[in-house]
Protein backbone atom coordinates (compact mmCIF):
# COMPACT_ATOMS: atom_id res chain seq x y z
CA UNK A 1 0.00 0.00 0.00
CA UNK A 2 1.29 3.24 -0.62
CA UNK A 3 2.80 5.03 2.48
CA UNK A 4 0.05 8.25 3.82
CA UNK A 5 1.61 11.85 2.57
CA UNK A 6 2.28 14.44 4.52
CA UNK A 7 2.96 18.06 3.06
CA UNK A 8 5.55 19.85 5.81
CA UNK A 9 5.79 23.51 5.55
CA UNK A 10 9.48 25.57 5.66
CA UNK A 11 8.91 28.94 7.71
CA UNK A 12 8.46 28.74 11.16
CA UNK A 13 7.94 24.77 11.37
CA UNK A 14 11.38 23.43 9.42
CA UNK A 15 13.39 26.52 9.96
CA UNK A 16 12.91 29.45 12.39
CA UNK A 17 11.74 32.26 10.66
CA UNK A 18 11.00 33.77 13.42
CA UNK A 19 14.08 34.54 14.93
CA UNK A 20 15.76 35.17 12.00
CA UNK A 21 13.16 38.13 11.10
CA UNK A 22 13.30 39.55 14.75
CA UNK A 23 16.99 40.20 14.39
CA UNK A 24 16.87 41.44 10.68
CA UNK A 25 13.80 43.51 11.26
CA UNK A 26 15.01 45.10 14.26
CA UNK A 27 18.26 45.83 12.92
CA UNK A 28 16.82 47.53 9.63
CA UNK A 29 13.95 49.44 12.11
CA UNK A 30 15.70 50.44 15.13
CA UNK A 31 13.33 48.64 17.18
CA UNK A 32 13.70 45.80 19.91
CA UNK A 33 11.12 43.73 18.91
CA UNK A 34 11.36 40.50 20.99
CA UNK A 35 9.88 36.76 20.81
CA UNK A 36 8.09 37.71 24.00
CA UNK A 37 6.42 40.85 22.56
CA UNK A 38 4.95 39.78 19.39
CA UNK A 39 3.22 36.62 21.23
CA UNK A 40 -0.38 36.43 19.95
CA UNK A 41 -0.22 39.66 17.23
CA UNK A 42 -0.67 38.72 13.70
CA UNK A 43 2.39 39.34 11.27
CA UNK A 44 1.18 42.49 10.40
CA UNK A 45 1.19 43.60 13.60
CA UNK A 46 4.31 42.50 15.28
CA UNK A 47 6.01 43.45 12.06
CA UNK A 48 4.00 47.32 11.45
CA UNK A 49 6.22 48.29 8.46
CA UNK A 50 5.11 45.55 5.76
CA UNK A 51 7.29 47.43 3.01
CA UNK A 52 10.24 46.90 5.25
CA UNK A 53 9.54 43.64 5.74
CA UNK A 54 8.98 42.89 2.15
CA UNK A 55 12.59 44.43 1.70
CA UNK A 56 13.76 42.61 4.70
CA UNK A 57 12.84 39.21 3.16
CA UNK A 58 13.95 39.59 -0.80
CA UNK A 59 17.61 40.33 0.79
CA UNK A 60 20.05 37.49 -0.35
CA UNK A 61 20.58 34.80 2.06
CA UNK A 62 17.85 35.71 4.46
CA UNK A 63 15.99 32.20 3.61
CA UNK A 64 19.32 30.48 2.76
CA UNK A 65 20.89 31.32 6.56
CA UNK A 66 17.99 30.50 8.43
CA UNK A 67 18.23 28.25 11.36
CA UNK A 68 16.83 24.62 11.63
CA UNK A 69 14.22 24.25 14.06
CA UNK A 70 14.62 22.36 17.23
CA UNK A 71 14.26 18.42 16.05
CA UNK A 72 13.24 18.88 13.33
CA UNK A 73 15.78 16.94 11.04
CA UNK A 74 15.92 13.77 12.87
CA UNK A 75 11.83 14.18 13.29
CA UNK A 76 11.28 14.26 9.51
CA UNK A 77 13.84 11.72 8.89
CA UNK A 78 11.46 9.48 11.25
CA UNK A 79 8.22 10.21 10.05
CA UNK A 80 9.54 9.55 6.62
CA UNK A 81 9.60 5.53 7.64
CA UNK A 82 6.32 5.34 7.42
CA UNK A 83 5.01 8.25 5.47
CA UNK A 84 6.16 10.13 2.02
CA UNK A 85 7.25 13.66 2.77
CA UNK A 86 6.54 16.25 0.60
CA UNK A 87 8.03 19.83 2.10
CA UNK A 88 5.59 22.47 0.29
CA UNK A 89 6.61 26.32 0.82
CA UNK A 90 4.61 29.33 -0.11
CA UNK A 91 7.56 30.93 -1.65
CA UNK A 92 6.87 32.50 -5.21
CA UNK A 93 5.84 35.69 -3.52
CA UNK A 94 9.73 35.72 -2.88
CA UNK A 95 11.58 35.10 -5.87
CA UNK A 96 14.94 35.69 -4.52
CA UNK A 97 14.13 32.83 -1.80
CA UNK A 98 13.21 30.35 -4.38
CA UNK A 99 16.66 29.02 -5.11
CA UNK A 100 17.85 29.16 -1.58
CA UNK A 101 15.05 27.44 -0.34
CA UNK A 102 16.10 24.37 -2.51
CA UNK A 103 19.92 24.90 -1.08
CA UNK A 104 18.87 25.20 1.85
CA UNK A 105 16.90 21.65 2.49
CA UNK A 106 19.57 20.39 0.55
CA UNK A 107 22.10 21.18 2.99
CA UNK A 108 19.97 20.28 5.73
CA UNK A 109 17.64 17.72 4.62
CA UNK A 110 19.62 16.06 1.82
CA UNK A 111 17.18 12.88 2.33
CA UNK A 112 14.47 14.88 0.38
CA UNK A 113 14.67 14.76 -2.90
CA UNK A 114 13.73 17.46 -5.92
CA UNK A 115 10.76 15.44 -6.63
CA UNK A 116 9.36 16.22 -3.39
CA UNK A 117 9.73 19.98 -2.95
CA UNK A 118 6.60 22.31 -3.92
CA UNK A 119 7.21 25.82 -4.33
CA UNK A 120 3.98 27.93 -4.38
CA UNK A 121 1.35 30.29 -3.81
CA UNK A 122 -1.53 29.16 -2.41
CA UNK A 123 -1.82 25.66 -1.15
CA UNK A 124 -5.10 25.44 -1.62
CA UNK A 125 -4.65 22.53 -4.24
CA UNK A 126 -2.09 20.66 -2.66
CA UNK A 127 -3.40 17.03 -1.80
CA UNK A 128 -1.61 15.20 0.58
CA UNK A 129 -2.91 13.30 3.92
CA UNK A 130 -1.61 15.98 6.09
CA UNK A 131 -0.93 19.47 6.26
CA UNK A 132 2.09 20.63 9.10
CA UNK A 133 1.97 24.72 9.10
CA UNK A 134 1.85 27.55 11.23
CA UNK A 135 -0.46 29.65 9.34
CA UNK A 136 -4.64 30.01 9.56
CA UNK A 137 -4.01 31.16 6.09
CA UNK A 138 -3.00 27.63 4.60
CA UNK A 139 -4.09 25.33 7.43
CA UNK A 140 -7.99 26.55 6.64
CA UNK A 141 -8.13 25.82 3.31
CA UNK A 142 -6.00 22.48 2.65
CA UNK A 143 -7.19 19.19 1.10
CA UNK A 144 -5.72 17.16 4.21
CA UNK A 145 -5.76 17.03 7.49
CA UNK A 146 -4.32 20.25 9.08
CA UNK A 147 -1.85 20.39 12.06
CA UNK A 148 -0.93 23.93 13.62
CA UNK A 149 2.53 23.84 14.58
CA UNK A 150 2.62 26.87 17.22
CA UNK A 151 3.81 29.85 16.23
CA UNK A 152 3.90 33.35 18.08
CA UNK A 153 1.03 34.63 15.55
CA UNK A 154 -1.11 31.50 15.86
CA UNK A 155 -0.96 30.99 19.65
CA UNK A 156 -4.55 32.23 20.40
CA UNK A 157 -6.42 30.02 17.35
CA UNK A 158 -8.05 26.80 18.69
CA UNK A 159 -9.27 25.71 15.64
CA UNK A 160 -6.92 23.44 14.53
CA UNK A 161 -5.38 20.37 16.02
CA UNK A 162 -1.81 21.70 17.56
CA UNK A 163 1.69 20.51 18.27
CA UNK A 164 4.05 22.84 19.81
CA UNK A 165 6.97 21.02 18.85
CA UNK A 166 9.05 18.66 16.26
CA UNK A 167 8.19 16.21 19.32
CA UNK A 168 5.05 15.86 19.33
CA UNK A 169 4.09 16.44 15.29
CA UNK A 170 6.20 13.11 15.15
CA UNK A 171 3.99 11.52 18.25
CA UNK A 172 0.81 12.74 16.89
CA UNK A 173 1.19 11.29 13.38
CA UNK A 174 2.80 8.12 14.60
CA UNK A 175 -0.18 7.74 16.54
CA UNK A 176 -2.62 7.24 13.02
CA UNK A 177 -0.56 5.00 11.92
CA UNK B 1 -19.92 28.02 -7.01
CA UNK B 2 -16.14 27.97 -7.80
CA UNK B 3 -14.59 28.18 -10.68
CA UNK B 4 -13.04 25.12 -11.90
CA UNK B 5 -9.15 24.59 -11.80
CA UNK B 6 -6.63 23.77 -14.55
CA UNK B 7 -3.10 23.22 -14.15
CA UNK B 8 -0.79 24.21 -16.73
CA UNK B 9 2.63 23.14 -17.36
CA UNK B 10 5.32 25.41 -18.49
CA UNK B 11 7.67 24.20 -20.51
CA UNK B 12 6.43 22.78 -23.81
CA UNK B 13 3.38 23.97 -23.50
CA UNK B 14 3.58 27.72 -22.53
CA UNK B 15 7.11 27.75 -23.65
CA UNK B 16 8.66 27.03 -26.38
CA UNK B 17 11.30 24.72 -24.99
CA UNK B 18 12.03 22.44 -27.90
CA UNK B 19 13.05 25.19 -30.10
CA UNK B 20 15.55 26.83 -27.27
CA UNK B 21 17.02 23.82 -26.29
CA UNK B 22 17.21 22.48 -29.53
CA UNK B 23 19.75 25.93 -30.66
CA UNK B 24 21.73 25.41 -27.17
CA UNK B 25 21.93 21.48 -27.72
CA UNK B 26 23.30 21.52 -31.06
CA UNK B 27 25.84 24.67 -30.11
CA UNK B 28 27.32 23.00 -26.92
CA UNK B 29 27.43 19.64 -28.88
CA UNK B 30 28.19 20.25 -32.54
CA UNK B 31 25.08 18.05 -33.59
CA UNK B 32 22.34 19.66 -36.13
CA UNK B 33 19.33 18.20 -34.88
CA UNK B 34 15.76 19.31 -36.22
CA UNK B 35 12.51 19.60 -34.82
CA UNK B 36 12.16 16.86 -37.61
CA UNK B 37 14.64 14.72 -36.41
CA UNK B 38 13.50 14.53 -33.39
CA UNK B 39 9.73 13.78 -33.97
CA UNK B 40 8.55 10.81 -31.86
CA UNK B 41 12.04 10.58 -30.06
CA UNK B 42 11.92 10.39 -26.16
CA UNK B 43 14.03 13.17 -24.61
CA UNK B 44 16.49 10.80 -23.64
CA UNK B 45 16.74 9.17 -27.25
CA UNK B 46 16.37 12.90 -28.43
CA UNK B 47 19.53 14.33 -26.52
CA UNK B 48 21.74 11.59 -25.53
CA UNK B 49 24.34 13.29 -23.96
CA UNK B 50 22.07 13.91 -20.42
CA UNK B 51 25.48 15.45 -18.46
CA UNK B 52 25.41 18.21 -21.21
CA UNK B 53 21.63 18.44 -20.99
CA UNK B 54 21.83 18.95 -17.89
CA UNK B 55 24.63 21.62 -17.93
CA UNK B 56 22.62 23.57 -20.71
CA UNK B 57 19.74 23.30 -18.52
CA UNK B 58 21.51 24.73 -15.47
CA UNK B 59 22.90 27.93 -17.69
CA UNK B 60 21.76 31.42 -16.80
CA UNK B 61 18.80 32.65 -18.68
CA UNK B 62 17.87 29.56 -20.64
CA UNK B 63 14.50 29.83 -19.03
CA UNK B 64 14.13 33.08 -18.62
CA UNK B 65 14.56 33.75 -22.22
CA UNK B 66 12.39 30.79 -23.93
CA UNK B 67 9.96 31.83 -26.65
CA UNK B 68 5.85 32.23 -25.70
CA UNK B 69 4.62 29.15 -27.48
CA UNK B 70 1.91 30.34 -30.35
CA UNK B 71 -1.34 31.75 -28.94
CA UNK B 72 -0.22 30.82 -25.43
CA UNK B 73 -1.28 34.77 -23.67
CA UNK B 74 -4.27 34.62 -25.39
CA UNK B 75 -5.69 31.41 -24.51
CA UNK B 76 -4.72 31.70 -20.75
CA UNK B 77 -6.29 35.15 -21.00
CA UNK B 78 -9.15 33.50 -22.26
CA UNK B 79 -9.66 30.48 -20.10
CA UNK B 80 -8.91 32.63 -16.89
CA UNK B 81 -12.72 34.01 -17.34
CA UNK B 82 -14.46 30.73 -16.59
CA UNK B 83 -11.26 28.76 -15.05
CA UNK B 84 -9.14 29.38 -12.67
CA UNK B 85 -5.44 29.05 -14.11
CA UNK B 86 -2.72 27.61 -12.23
CA UNK B 87 1.08 27.46 -13.61
CA UNK B 88 2.37 23.90 -12.92
CA UNK B 89 6.07 23.78 -13.31
CA UNK B 90 8.13 20.66 -12.29
CA UNK B 91 10.97 22.85 -11.84
CA UNK B 92 13.05 21.95 -8.35
CA UNK B 93 15.79 19.77 -10.38
CA UNK B 94 17.40 23.10 -11.73
CA UNK B 95 17.27 25.17 -9.01
CA UNK B 96 18.61 28.39 -11.74
CA UNK B 97 15.13 28.53 -13.26
CA UNK B 98 13.18 28.72 -10.52
CA UNK B 99 13.14 32.68 -9.98
CA UNK B 100 13.62 32.78 -13.86
CA UNK B 101 10.53 31.10 -14.26
CA UNK B 102 8.68 33.19 -12.02
CA UNK B 103 10.39 36.79 -13.91
CA UNK B 104 9.09 34.89 -17.23
CA UNK B 105 5.60 34.41 -15.95
CA UNK B 106 5.80 38.21 -15.02
CA UNK B 107 6.34 39.37 -17.85
CA UNK B 108 4.55 37.29 -20.08
CA UNK B 109 0.99 36.09 -18.18
CA UNK B 110 1.32 39.57 -15.74
CA UNK B 111 -2.04 38.13 -15.00
CA UNK B 112 -0.89 35.44 -13.12
CA UNK B 113 -0.86 36.28 -9.49
CA UNK B 114 2.38 34.56 -7.45
CA UNK B 115 -0.42 32.73 -5.24
CA UNK B 116 -1.26 30.37 -7.99
CA UNK B 117 2.20 29.35 -9.33
CA UNK B 118 3.56 26.02 -8.43
CA UNK B 119 7.34 25.15 -9.31
CA UNK B 120 7.27 21.74 -8.13
CA UNK B 121 8.98 18.49 -8.37
CA UNK B 122 6.20 15.23 -9.20
CA UNK B 123 2.78 16.79 -9.98
CA UNK B 124 1.20 13.79 -8.57
CA UNK B 125 -0.38 16.00 -5.14
CA UNK B 126 -1.71 18.73 -7.44
CA UNK B 127 -5.46 18.50 -7.15
CA UNK B 128 -7.45 20.33 -9.98
CA UNK B 129 -9.74 20.05 -12.09
CA UNK B 130 -7.22 19.42 -15.87
CA UNK B 131 -4.10 19.03 -16.54
CA UNK B 132 -2.51 20.39 -19.31
CA UNK B 133 0.56 19.06 -19.91
CA UNK B 134 3.29 17.32 -22.51
CA UNK B 135 4.79 14.85 -20.24
CA UNK B 136 3.34 11.04 -19.71
CA UNK B 137 5.48 10.98 -16.44
CA UNK B 138 3.15 14.29 -14.93
CA UNK B 139 -0.11 13.00 -17.54
CA UNK B 140 0.03 9.87 -16.05
CA UNK B 141 -0.77 9.95 -12.71
CA UNK B 142 -1.97 13.36 -12.20
CA UNK B 143 -5.34 13.95 -9.79
CA UNK B 144 -7.45 15.64 -12.50
CA UNK B 145 -8.07 14.97 -16.41
CA UNK B 146 -5.00 14.77 -18.33
CA UNK B 147 -4.88 16.90 -21.11
CA UNK B 148 -1.85 16.52 -23.76
CA UNK B 149 -0.59 19.03 -25.29
CA UNK B 150 1.81 17.30 -27.99
CA UNK B 151 5.41 17.63 -28.06
CA UNK B 152 7.88 15.44 -30.24
CA UNK B 153 7.91 13.12 -27.37
CA UNK B 154 4.68 12.12 -27.10
CA UNK B 155 3.19 12.35 -30.75
CA UNK B 156 2.97 8.15 -30.76
CA UNK B 157 0.95 8.31 -26.95
CA UNK B 158 -2.57 7.59 -27.55
CA UNK B 159 -4.14 7.29 -24.07
CA UNK B 160 -4.47 10.35 -23.35
CA UNK B 161 -6.73 13.56 -25.25
CA UNK B 162 -4.60 15.16 -27.35
CA UNK B 163 -4.65 18.61 -28.05
CA UNK B 164 -2.13 20.04 -30.97
CA UNK B 165 -1.99 23.81 -29.94
CA UNK B 166 -3.60 26.57 -27.85
CA UNK B 167 -6.75 27.03 -29.79
CA UNK B 168 -7.52 23.11 -29.46
CA UNK B 169 -7.35 23.44 -25.81
CA UNK B 170 -9.54 26.52 -25.06
CA UNK B 171 -12.12 24.79 -27.39
CA UNK B 172 -11.74 21.43 -25.83
CA UNK B 173 -11.98 23.10 -22.28
CA UNK B 174 -14.72 25.76 -23.42
CA UNK B 175 -17.03 22.36 -24.13
CA UNK B 176 -17.04 21.02 -20.93
CA UNK B 177 -18.16 24.00 -19.15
Amino acid sequence: MNKKTIAIDMDGVLADFESQLLEHYNTAYGTSLTKESIQGLSEDEAFKDRDLLVKVLNKDNFFRSLPVMPDAIESVRELQKNFEIFIVSAATEFPVSLAEKVAWLAEHFPFIKWENIVLCGSKRIIKTDYLIDDHCKNLDYCIGKPIMFTAFHNINKTHHLRVNNWKEAVAVLNETL
